[in-house]
């Protein structure tokens, strides 16, 4: 099949490799002539211009959008809405949020074109040998692409979720299921680290890999991790977050599901982002208040 | 009526200048020579050691411990244990454990001694003053040494709770609810301090101390603390706790009762006085191995 | 002063009340022609539209409206915006949420006309006789309207808070902190429950309230509670929320503030609207696919 | 190796079969005659008490306890401790606590008995067919008792992480991370089952398992139980404990780590064990008392 790639970053670039080791076409394009230029040479039809792209592309013409989510993808995703027809496809396959997705898809299928919402977990090794692939959209014209997807992923890697929407909600939540085990274990190493006894961690991640209630691919890059820096000494325990882990929250406030534990590790994240927090002075300032206990200066 | 009380520090000090002004004798001693001299010049008769007091007081005597909690309590009231007889009463004034004073109960009963534990609340103001005092103990004795707490405490600031060791967890639980609204204060405090707006945050506290749902002590001691360092900015927030936050988390585990704002306020104390975590190096690490997301070196 | 108010529920009217007896004209306006017969027999004068309203008072116009927030709200307000002039007044008295009445604040500005957005805590009892009010808006405007709020609120219960949307954000932190303050509460008192004491909870709630740290309108409140029911058998501990709880958590996901104590009493009340959770069945089916716990069947 | 296997319950039996499987011979005792009877059927020797469990077995002798934790535990490693002698080999295979495995190795040791602490995870399957076990003891004895962990067990799925206590005490921590793990995968498919989206979980389960972040043994257990529940509609969300998680909880609060993700999992847990909260009961009426909103009676 022929794809037209718009976006040749990290996710972008190795996502049109994976395709054409499979034998898919891809027309390739990206705001930096270098990253077309590169791809050209692996084997991809360059473009100039979204527009370019989009007649370079034959009917049904697939576009496969792959810039950083919100603004970026609005733009892109708009201008593909001018250039496409009746039965040409759009997929977005960023960390669009989902009601994004669903906004997309109404207004793409006013023009009759088909738009999925295509969320992807394994990272860029999964972007380039096989990955984790979350879809929604029109469920007849899925049947047109799975292909695509029966190639790229891992084996039983790709799942058609439902409706518009459905695949950047389902990708939103594994995201949220990400954010607690990793909280989960990070804080289990923590009462190791801070207990009487004196563990070899690299040790303990093998050891859970194998057999036990646990093991998980999480525990597997721990004991990788461990094996470099045995007990993370050169590193700072600063917790940054993209979106997903925060929209989970925001959704399941919206549906009304206690989610503590997402919620939680969410908020040990930003947490971690602070040296000193306004909560503790408060805290602080109102046990001197009431117990005379001293506060300690700055 | 006549008190011995052992231990002067500023809780019991005050405590026995309060006795004294409402007409009760006090017999004081403290290991601290300089504490017992400054209270006998106050109006108490002064003791040399746990024995002389116990011998200076009349029957029933009544011996007031008000010294730390945990082995030095244990180890003065082993010592009462010896030096009293039937139908005398000890009074533990200070933070026990519950089970502790539970424990201390059936030993004093065994020589027909009557126990009371009382937790007290108010702090050092509140011991001089009038406080708030919770007592747990023999229901028939109590009503010996009730025109005490009558006498000492704040109007209605007194309840005889129930069985031994009610006194101390009533305590206890009391710590727990303190916990919980202090953070709870403490993180709408923080919310407003990075919000857009700029608010003058001692007459955000004296509006909410006038007619809202939130007035309360504890939002008085923040106008206060706010009145003199209008944003906290000489003090670092450093969350220290003592035992009974723990305590009541314990409990709660022990009961099976969901406490989740109770033990979140107690932990973001503990997160409180960390300046990096081993569980925060975790995270940033399986980051860093499943998306490239670079980690902050050291 | 001269007010017209929109909006004659249980808050409109008793703030109307309130507003009379400290000697303020009304002129009273709701889709219910019931409620503003009642309220012209009390001393209003009645009008029978937004526009008849309008029309009966004097510059500079003042109209307060309080309806329920969202859409109402909305259609109101932006009612108002077409008959008011430059220099006219719009205060929003209702708990609408902050970022709208920044919104509406810009818009009014357009034509010149002052907004004022009014948190209120207190309740009905509270619009009756002097609650808290918390206001964001115009500050050279607010000297205008200033002595209403002296006249209505109880002693410096009212806070100019700043621009316009500082005041409903301010009394959105202030109902997650009473969010927070009243789980805080209520676990304690299932502690409590759950002990092997046999706690007199009304007793309780008052020896808290006579010098303890935690003493507040909220214990007091438990104390009324109590009186009535002692241990609370006739009810059910479903807790319902409105819209502030969520929106304050909502803001601290914005703002990166960590407010775990103010988010997990709005989790718990959300876990107690429902009588089995798919969480824990989804928990209940692994512990017996992984450990063959046997599940309880429905 | 000759090894006695002291209890013959689901864990002990199958390990037993596992041992045997592997050449070592095994002599059986339980209180149980019946279980007894069936195991030396399927090759072990029998015995009717502990004493001549110990008398059958040749120096240095080992004897496992695969009994109950708690008092039983205590019991029977009293009773080793009497008939055993310096050389001699204790295993506590069971879930103890690593507090007591610490005092009990430390009382082995003054008679010269070596003592190992053994936590394993991975159900019955695991200790039939190989499972995760984590080791604490004396390193030097290690090396004597070391090829039956490498025979019984999964590859590389036996660690000797130190001292006596440490195997326990990971053991401990594991179940933490599990509760963790458990809790955060729940609360995501809450979420899905809340949504506006119709997922098919056990597809949803399976593609999480192939690429993606979170692809553990888990999600492997949840694909599973979909297979044979769809939407979970025959089970109750009762979330039951063994003490593991609470153990984790309570070292975590000893250690002062702050641990919100496993603290809550486990509370959830608590939490689905009631019907109605007295909880829930103080909030609702805290709102009636201030608000006026309506009480569910009963």
């Amino acid at each position: 099949m022929q794809i037209g790639m718009i976006g040749l970053g990290k996710m972008g670039a190795n996502l049109s490799l994976n395709l054409m080791e499979h034998n898919h076409a891809v027309v390739a394009f990206d705001v930096n002539k270098e990253a077309v230029k590169t791809l050209e040479e692996q084997g991809a039809v360059g473009a100039h211009s979204i527009e370019e792209l989009v007649k370079k592309l034959e009917k049904p013409k697939v576009a496969w959008v792959m810039v950083p989510a919100g603004d970026l993808t609005e733009k892109v995703i708009n201008e593909l809405q001018g250039l496409l027809d009746e039965g040409d496809i759009i997929i977005d396959g960023g960390n669009s949020k989902y009601q994004d997705s669903v906004r997309r898809a109404e207004k793409a299928h006013q023009k009759g074109i088909h738009f999925f919402d295509v969320g992807t977990s394994g990272g860029m090794e999964g972007a380039r040998n096989g990955a984790c692939m979350m879809i929604g959209g029109d469920k007849e014209a899925f049947a047109h692409i799975e292909p695509i997807f029966k190639d790229i992923n891992v084996e039983k890697g790709y799942l058609y979720a439902g409706d518009a929407g459905s695949g950047h909600f389902l990708k939103m939540v594994h995201n949220g299921i990400e954010y607690g085990m990793m909280q989960a274990i990070a804080e289990g190493f923590d009462v190791l680290e801070k207990s009487q006894f004196d563990y070899d961690y690299e040790a303990v991640a093998r050891v859970w890999n194998n057999g036990s209630v646990i093991r998980s691919w999480l525990i597997e890059l721990m004991e990788r991790a461990f094996s470099k820096d045995p007990r993370l000494d050169d590193i700072r325990g600063v917790m940054h977050s993209s979106g997903e882990g925060k929209w989970t929250v925001e959704s399941a406030l919206d549906l009304q599901v206690p989610t503590p534990v997402i919620a939680l590790s969410l908020m040990m994240r930003y947490r971690s982002l602070e040296d000193d927090t306004f909560t503790g002075k408060v805290v602080a300032a109102l046990r001197n208040e009431f117990g005379g206990h001293a506060v300690e200066k700055k």
